[in-house]
């Protein structure tokens, strides 16, 4: 179910960097945290807060200029909550065809109403998610 | 020559609003400009200057939480230049399944080196243009 | 009817950058298109949404610690609609007497209720502009 | 001296705000260091930095939608600094007509070489300024 | 009554540089309007405006990767104010036990009702306050 | 060897929330990064890149308002690279005595050099802290 569709999809700009530089760590973990919750709504979820994340990893430093791509697959869905996985790729400014793997996380969204409390996901979305062969 | 994948694509968050509360126009723009510039890296460009941007009509508002696609388009690859149009969907944020078409627009941008004079774009990208029928 | 007095006028700060070094063209649109509404407003207008911008064309780009200044000029004022040429200059880092043509843009921006729907402009301004010679 | 021209002019925007609703000090404060810093480099500076900012009285809230205007007066030129009086008022959203002072400031610049280093203003604009009656 | 925790404590970004590339003056004045009303809010106000700030000297510049910190001190609590005095220190980014005083100023705010009008500041607050030797 | 102290403490402003009007999770772990860092830097490294953030688990939302602060605490020092603990608190807008843990986070990073590479962490800081009771 891995969707070939960036969930988002951003340049990187001199005001993303840190003193070194290179992007800001917490720049790219705020899209990562963005681009899971759009997993999310699309997995039928309405208004998320985000619950955890799982280990992080990053693999790559990101420059000024690269465009980074965020891809997310459906890990889980519950009752009323959501795990995603964010895949991060940039590809680099000097190279457009250079694409290396930044990092990845699985992120769990709980589904909640308009005063925060949870609420189970619409029912459509999951049956489609509970006919694929691992039974999510 | 539709480029399917958006070239970017993002939400759009309580910071990018106007005084009336829906997305700033400029926001827009920006994004519009940015993406514009990542087609002509596609092309084959490597630093690139906004040149001009061809009349844009705005369709559709946008809102807090929509999810705003650019998709890009080559339109012209000249010597130095080349022409992308844009064009904006919204996903709304009430339901990710209504899309509207929020504007589109033609940019030119000119490929230039590091002290901002204009030069030829790389021919292996030219070429492959070239090469469609509508003799790009 | 060219305003001399400035609609806005900003220092250009490092975070308005691209990765080129000079100022993101989506910075200068951005206040262009703030400008234009501020023109709208001069004109009676209450709340506005940018409905169109004819083609612009950057004449020269711009740096950090520029000094921009954005002027408006009314160019018609429909029922609910006003269309605004915002010309924009930068006064250089360098030199501030070293001033530079930017662009300009013309602007037609909806008058709105809080509910989006156009509405007329308020007759009074719209009667001063009608006894200007060129009938607008 | 008085300088009808705004240094700078803005638009308040929602990203401006403080967790009250209304524009956040701050943002004006620094706005007002930039206005300055520009009064003083019309005065001959070339490299500025921020010395001295006598009392600051806010006489008026600022709110979402205002358009800001900072108006800046030469108070004393030295051998290698400036001091700058800038006046704040704000245009009300609801009715541009309606103009109040928000607040004015006295600040002080010294004029630095690259290396932070105090160094003299260049003397043509300190005779001018010479030349007023009051001895400036 | 000096506070050793400090009311805000942040790392200076390079989206936070003046065109000199230091740290932007109005950015210090931010953060220091920001921890005087936190000191406000811990004498016992619940939503403060700032009416006036007396006179600061800039004692240094700060740079990219400095950790600031803001410490405060109330001076004066009246019946519906407060004033609070806010020390400015920078721990340099190439060794954080170089610590430099940038600055220090005396900001007086009002508490406020969600109208903007000014109301008593609750009294228990007040009364250890009352209880200090030097009759605060 | 909980540092008392935060490695960073600020508030909460509109421009930090979600479509939801809860703080954005993404600006929760860019503050959380850069708190980590600081701890990083304290324990003697120069410059660091983020390696790694184990599960992060969020606890409670925070408010516009929020006063969020981030204590550090070193789990373990290797050669040329250092684990830092995390803990983020959120004091409420309605009451700064009202404190709840909102998340924590285990975050490694590693000291480079300006090109990047890995280099060893100064001796001096590494003796004191193996010299403490659970040998790190």
């Amino acid at each position: 179910m891995l969707n070939k569709e960036p969930a988002s999809r951003v340049m990187m700009m001199p005001r993303d960097t840190n003193p070194a530089g290179t992007i800001f760590g917490g720049v790219i973990l705020s899209y990562l945290d963005q681009a899971g919750a759009e997993g999310a709504h699309k997995c039928g979820a309405q208004q998320v807060v985000t619950i955890a994340m799982k280990e992080v990893v990053f693999h790559e430093p990101v420059f000024v200029g690269d465009l980074v791509s965020f891809y997310t697959e459906i890990v889980r869905v519950g009752r009323t909550s959501v795990t995603v996985k964010v895949t991060v790729e940039a590809a680099r400014r000097w190279s457009r065809s250079e694409i290396v793997k930044v990092t990845e996380a699985e992120i769990t969204y709980v589904n909640v109403n308009p005063e925060g409390r949870p609420v189970p996901i619409p029912r459509t979305h999951v049956d489609v998610l509970e006919a694929t062969p691992d039974g999510l």
